[in-house]
């Protein structure tokens, strides 16, 4: 997709003389931003702009374009598109609207369009965007007016589903001395799609960090496995989180699982930081323009009380700790001072310091220490005395920071006469407040921390083993069916047997050994113990045959009752945009009252299962509480990896509960007493 | 106190003609702020400044000013007090440091100034602080240098105990266009204290809203009465957060209401919006420059679809509802646009509408509509093009929204090259993104319904009974004692009977009637089940006998057995800054594992009883979980008044804990079935 990031010439289509058409914009745009290449401008009715000739036809142009850009209503793309195939043309950006996203036509002509990009292997974006900027190449293809000067070239390249928040994105990144290197609004991601990006900015060397803004996954588990294979930070704001209306949900999975949970457990399992806002996702760049953090130990340096404990108490909120400064910097910073007013402490507030040059000094003493793993630095300068010493502390920080490879974050707040004097210093990111250099570097720790366990995970992983689709009927399994399933699938299944009259339960109790649950085995009873289909701990076979007497079933279950043990609830789902999905909790109030489960998208290995059970509060239970024998924690990691792989190997399963699962003292294992499968 | 911050005359103490002298920047400030009132500057070694004599003592100044300034070491200043006070100076500002924050001596000298000012009746504000900037008078008297085109004057009045904090304040406040109107550094707040001022500020015309950075309360009670006779927004930012090293927590409440709990709980009970940061703190005023916004209907006008869906999204998270736009709206865009590209929908994405001067139009259209609370818009302009037409958007937006008052949320992204050009085309706030308009709403609707509420509360609240402290040993309580203390104060305890032997065990169990409960009644056990001194559920004589052989206790206290209730928890604690606090939980996971429960500063009522039910997750369980029965909750209410009047009345709890007690179910009240009380 090179070319179609730095092409040697592009096609605009659809210009004319008009001074209010859109082609022109984007023509001036290239122009302004130095597009290197050669630019053919094409639109019906031929003419000329700024003496240059737009072409009336394709076939006018004795050469093949890299990449064509359509500015043309709708309906007449489909045979323009098909003529730039038949010419060679590789890439296109369809910036048009009217597809889709509007009216059912749209909708066929987006089908036609996807038929002629697979006759002619033309890779197109859009439509219905505004299309590519690549700062790096001059390339601008926008259809309004871009300047410049109000564009910063940085390390931060856009992935964005709306126009508007690429140009907000683009803003915001140069107001803050960010700057960006691509940005790309995708639109209806017809052809290509976020993966697709995703993958060539990973590659990109002109790209550090990735941003995306994302309506909907194309691909979800596709973009978790490229974001885990790469180091460079990838940032996703994702909108449209409002929960859809459910169906009333049958399945605690599905009430548990929601759209919006499931993309936050896929993001983080990914090693994507989710931002919540395009500040929050700023944010991020900022720190990560910054060496990473690899450690908890912080060395804090400020200039009031009132910095020192807001910092203290930001260190401790974000879960890093205050440095022990050395004697050896105490020393230093003594004789610098020469005064006897500092607290030698850590936060250091250097307030009475006023040459702003010994900062520096103790600064890099500071970064010497190999106790402290990063550093934050609160700034705050007299107004028309410390503007060029600033300036200076600024610089210095920033060297010091490569130089030692630890993050100095820097944060003050610049006065509205000298903010851009300030800011524009140097590229060094400038942060705003304690909490947001706490925050930041938190975040900065946890992909530190990512890179490492996300590996992890991806090279342990189990494959996932090669989907068969069973003959099942779809809708509810019968009870029977469900046991077999999760048996052969390693599973502890209480022993069971279904008998079609009371004699043949008296039978199968008497196989199974007293005393045993009577159940119904109708399929689509959801609630078995409302709908009175549950008898528990019958102790015998005249106690069983009232039972049966009282329920009344066509089939009966007949089940082993099981010991005294912890109830856990396992679920799975398959989630439209990431696949099969696994849930955690433990049963009674954690799931239903506080909503206290995990989630991962299949398949899971051990560890994760492992991480999942530790994720949630009622963790603690099972470890033993209140002086109660802990829990086979080991064994119900066990069933989570047999039901991720269940999950992850039969497609047609839609939804799955196993509620309760026991899990019972350490070494004593877990066993399924119900479970439900919904199939499709 | 408003000739403390519009004096006539100030005095500055401690004037030289040394370049460096901190008195010589006070006086510069004043007058750079064109302070209008007369200004005497005293030193001990007299000479001139800008040819305005420096006074060698207080006493060559033949006039008594209004305010004294102190710019001298701590140790001057008592013999230079007294002499004010003297000469009749009722207010004076002790800018030094060098007191209780740095040595024993200091703190003695704090003594005397205590003395001192007694004698004569003197205010003063300090020491160790930077004083007041007071933009309506002119009163600037720090000791650093400032400048009027740093600072913008507004609305809001700041209260700090940092004087950094005041320096970031007023700069963060001029640079996002709210401005400030005064601003003080109360530092060891020795003579007044944050109440005192907070109380001047409610009073001052000039004043809209406060702000307070505080790292502790010095009477956190008077400044929740305070706050709760105001509709003046006061938002606090309370460091200082970071859990003391409590001593080993020997009750629920002293671990579950940590000192940071207790504060937070405090403040939302008053009324007091809390921020986590300075930015938070700037986004309260923000907001609070608009009308309140009175009910949750939101109109939303956008400009790209990428923001209409993270509106959408903040405005569903934020407890908000999208208004149903009328037809008559709906008609009014279609006949002003021409174009039938706009989907008629709210939120209104006039992304493709591009005469700016319609949107004024639409705006004021959707504020008249009834069913409408409030509006928030989210710009985009055009770089080069859109300037003025935008800033003739903002100017109508704020007339229309004080027109109608209702609140107009704008939000946009400004670029750098017109970054101030449109942040200062009016002194109307101008938002980042959906999320920060959103959340900024939320709060002003929770202050529009806590004017309501808190009054409510203040005017019902009942008035603190008389304490009495009576002749209690300080320690732990006997549990017979407790008992009589709980059920004389109103409270259901079940029936008891202290007994020395086992034959009085018996006796007692006899007259109580069988089953009973046996357990110590040594007050110094704590965790009774575990130190083996609870038996439950004795039936008859002879069991009784038995376990009174088992357990060997000096004293026994033999309970009637009450029947299942659900287990919940009261608590309550003396906090050292609030003073009497109240907790409430559900026993078991919810308040051991889970940390949920609920906590007031007392006294309350029986409408803050039942919202304290309400606050925990735990109270879906009370009002019926999986179709049982729900619990007595208005007994449960009135338990909690209780235990808030026994609190409230006796000034030697320190501690108390019923755990737990039993809530039966609707119409049969609640019993008391263990509690613990230590006193001091």
């Amino acid at each position: 997709m090179h070319k179609m990031f730095y092409p040697e010439s592009v096609m605009i289509y659809g210009v004319s003389e008009s001074p209010k058409n859109l082609g022109r914009y984007t023509a001036e745009n290239l122009e302004r931003f130095g597009f290197k290449g050669a630019v053919y401008m094409v639109g019906r009715e031929g003419g000329k702009l700024d003496g240059r000739e737009i072409y009336r036809h394709i076939e006018d142009i004795d050469a093949v374009p890299d990449l064509a850009v359509f500015l043309i209503p709708a309906k007449a793309i489909p045979d323009v598109l098909d003529r730039c195939g038949r010419k060679g043309i590789p890439y296109a950006v369809i910036q048009s609207a009217g597809f889709s996203e509007f009216t059912e036509e749209g909708r066929r002509i987006e089908e036609q369009l996807l038929e002629i990009s697979r006759k002619w292997n033309i890779r197109f974006m859009g439509p219905n965007c505004i299309g590519t900027i690549n700062l790096d190449h001059g390339l601008v293809l926008p259809f309004v007016p871009m300047y410049p000067d109000a564009m910063m070239q940085g390390p931060v390249s856009i992935i964005s589903q709306s126009g508007g928040f690429v140009i907000d994105a683009m803003r915001i990144l140069t107001l803050e001395n960010i700057g960006f290197n691509k940005a790309i609004s995708i639109g209806n991601k017809l052809n290509l799609n976020e993966c697709d990006y995703l993958s060539y900015f990973m590659s990109d060397p002109e790209t550090r960090m990735i941003g995306m803004y994302l309506e909907n996954f194309t691909d979800g588990r596709r973009l978790m496995d490229l974001a885990q294979r790469t180091d460079k930070p990838v940032v996703v704001l994702k909108a449209n989180r409002s929960p859809s209306s459910h169906q009333i949900a049958q399945f605690h999975t599905t009430a548990l699982a929601g759209d919006d949970e499931v993309a936050g457990a896929a993001l983080r399992q990914a090693g994507i930081h989710r931002a919540q806002t395009l500040q929050d996702m700023t944010d991020a760049f900022k720190i990560f323009k910054l060496p990473l953090i690899r450690g908890r130990k912080i060395g804090v340096l400020c200039r009031s009380g009132g910095q020192a404990v807001l910092l203290a108490d930001a260190v401790h909120h974000h879960g890093f700790e205050l440095a022990a400064f050395s004697d050896s910097l105490f020393d230093f910073v003594r004789k610098e001072v020469r005064a006897g007013v500092i607290r030698m402490t850590n936060p250091l507030d250097l307030g009475d310091v006023f040459d702003l040059r010994v900062y520096t000094r103790i600064i890099e003493k500071v970064l010497q220490d190999p106790d402290v793993d990063g550093l934050v630095f609160g700034h705050t300068y007299m107004h028309g005395i410390n503007i060029p010493p600033t300036q200076e502390l600024i610089r210095s920080a920033k060297s010091l920071s490569d130089q030692y490879g630890k993050p100095v974050v820097f944060f003050m707040i610049a006065g509205r006469k000298y903010f851009f004097t300030l800011k524009e210093t140097s590229d060094f990111p400038i942060f705003a407040d304690p909490e947001q250099a706490m925050k930041s570097l938190a975040l900065s720790y946890r992909h530190y921390a990512n890179r490492t366990a996300v590996r992890r995970d991806s090279r342990t992983a189990p494959p996932a083993p090669a989907a068969v689709r069973s003959a099942q009927t779809p809708g509810f399994m019968e009870p029977g069916e469900v046991f077999r399933m999760l048996r052969s699938s390693g599973l502890p299944v209480a022993d069971f047997a279904l008998a079609e009259s009371t004699a043949a339960a008296l039978a199968a109790a008497e196989a199974i050994g007293y005393p045993v649950a009577l159940k119904t085995a109708a399929p689509n009873i959801l609630h078995k113990t409302e709908a009175k289909g549950v008898i528990l701990g019958i102790p015998g076979p005249r106690a069983l045959r009232n039972a049966c007497g009282e329920m009344k079933a066509d089939v009966y279950l007949v089940q082993k009752m099981a010991g005294p043990g912890q109830e856990v609830i396992i679920g799975g789902r398959r989630d439209r945009e990431f696949g099969p999905v696994i849930l955690f909790g433990l049963g009674g109030v954690f799931t239903e009252v506080l909503r206290d489960v995990a989630l991962r998208v299949c398949p899971i290995d051990r560890a994760q299962a492992l991480d999942m059970i530790e994720e949630t509060k009622g963790a603690r239970i099972l470890k033993g509480f209140r002086g109660q024998a802990a829990a086979d924690i080991g064994a119900l990691a066990d069933c989570l990896v047999s039901v991720s792989k269940l999950l992850t190997a039969r497609p047609e399963i839609a939804n799955l509960d196993m509620n309760p699962l026991l899990v019972f003292e350490q070494n004593r294992g877990c066993l399924v007493v119900d479970a439900k499968i919904e199939s499709v």
